[in-house]
């Protein structure tokens, strides 16, 4: 039981949509607004930010906005815009930038662990750090999955086009659940530090409160470019590619299903 | 610019797809168990509900978890259950479990309104408070344009073609909202009830978290469901359906743009 699409575009199956690079460029407006209002934020009212020091925790959301949110929803966008570059190269890509996302959340995971041993602080009690922990660790599985699947030499086709749809489901949902955790995290800066003030309508409060709506709008806009069907990389791009990763598995010595 | 979606089934069209109501069974499972967590939290540790008294509050997360969470994921999933039944049938029964889902989650506004104004606290300051009012809002607006596109006769088909993947798309991204909205309450309420006890490992902060990861993983098994590509609903039965509105159409008053 499967099902195809057939592309039946107007121009030639390289056109970009005339629509596309608008949504994209508002994506990374959206995402860079995102970070510089996440380091505002902690400048202006957290005190800024430093290893060695009790500042050393705001390493923690600043590293998980830059990592998980940002760096990871560009990763998903990678397909959408490097639209007619070879296959390998739109690929070896979308696994790098998920790799930098990885390196920068785990130095925000041990900026966290270590604040909370210096401090004395119980670690992974809440909600927050399940969520966050869950959503680490389905992200390291992702990429290593995703490396052997389709950046290693050696998966067999019919493995390959098993694994993609299920993928990109995940990668989606990790995303998403990504920003969920962030606007949890905040949640919680929030209430440990504002108190009663939070319900005053402190600056503090209200900027943190747009961030979190900011949080929630880059999710969105990366959801909307990734499933817009006519948006989907041209499936003419994509058989050259596959004829290319054939090529690439019959000229190494792994054999693959073929 | 557009694309096209040939269902090649390997039987009929109007067969289900063998995994698919296991996959239901599963999220219904979630949901329930969902339902059934909240109230077993309030009524454990959060002294029950009730309309006239402080207890007023619990009415809150119990009906937004019903009515946001649960059924308005349920109306999601109406067309990838009801494959075969008239287009028309299905649409009636999504419209109305949205119209349950809206009226149970205004009393869940009520409520809290309602108790803030008895007990002086102020409204709308906090995040969870600014991501409910937006999601409350997207939500009803999405039913009123879903209405008028597609149940309310004299819609042209033109319109309604170019407007069902952005209803679907908002409608999936509301639901997601709601659940995000829903995690941030419920950490909202473990941080306010119970402040420094919530490091300590109370058992009510561990139930509260299962709970928040049983939030997530019903919206991630409803997103599962439905954008799965070989579960939509098999095209013969939408052409069928397309005939039959377009015959209520002709039969009406309503000249639409045919």
């Amino acid at each position: 039981m499967s099902s195809v699409c057939l592309s039946m575009e107007g121009g030639s199956a390289a056109s970009t949509p005339a629509a596309l690079p608008y949504y994209v460029a508002f994506s990374q407006l959206l995402g860079l607004t995102l970070v510089a209002m996440t380091g505002a934020w902690l400048g202006l009212y957290r005190g800024g930010i430093a290893w060695e020091s009790d500042l050393q925790f705001n390493a923690h959301p600043l590293c998980m906005v830059i990592g998980l949110v940002f760096l990871q929803g560009d990763a998903l966008l990678v397909y959408r815009v490097f639209r007619n570059e070879a296959k390998r190269t739109t690929k070896v890509l979308h696994g790098l930038l998920h790799v930098f996302a990885l390196v920068i959340a785990l130095v925000g995971l041990v900026a966290v662990f270590d604040y909370h041993r210096k401090k004395g602080y119980a670690d992974l009690y809440s909600l927050h750090s399940w969520c966050g922990i869950l959503v680490f660790g389905l992200y390291f599985v992702q990429w290593l999955v995703g490396f052997s699947f389709f950046l290693f030499p050696g998966a067999p086709f019919s493995l390959r086009s098993r694994y993609r749809p299920q993928h990109i489901f995940f990668g989606a949902t990790i995303f998403l659940l990504s920003v969920g955790t962030a606007l949890l995290g905040l949640k919680e800066a929030l209430l440990f530090n504002l108190g009663d003030k939070y319900s005053a309508f402190e600056p503090e409060g209200v900027l943190a409160n747009v961030l979190g709506l900011l949080l929630a709008c880059f999710g969105g806009a990366v959801l909307y470019i990734l499933t817009r069907a006519d948006w989907k990389r041209p499936s003419q791009a994509e058989e050259q590619a596959l004829s290319m990763d054939f090529k690439t598995l019959t000229e190494g010595d792994s054999p693959g299903s073929q």
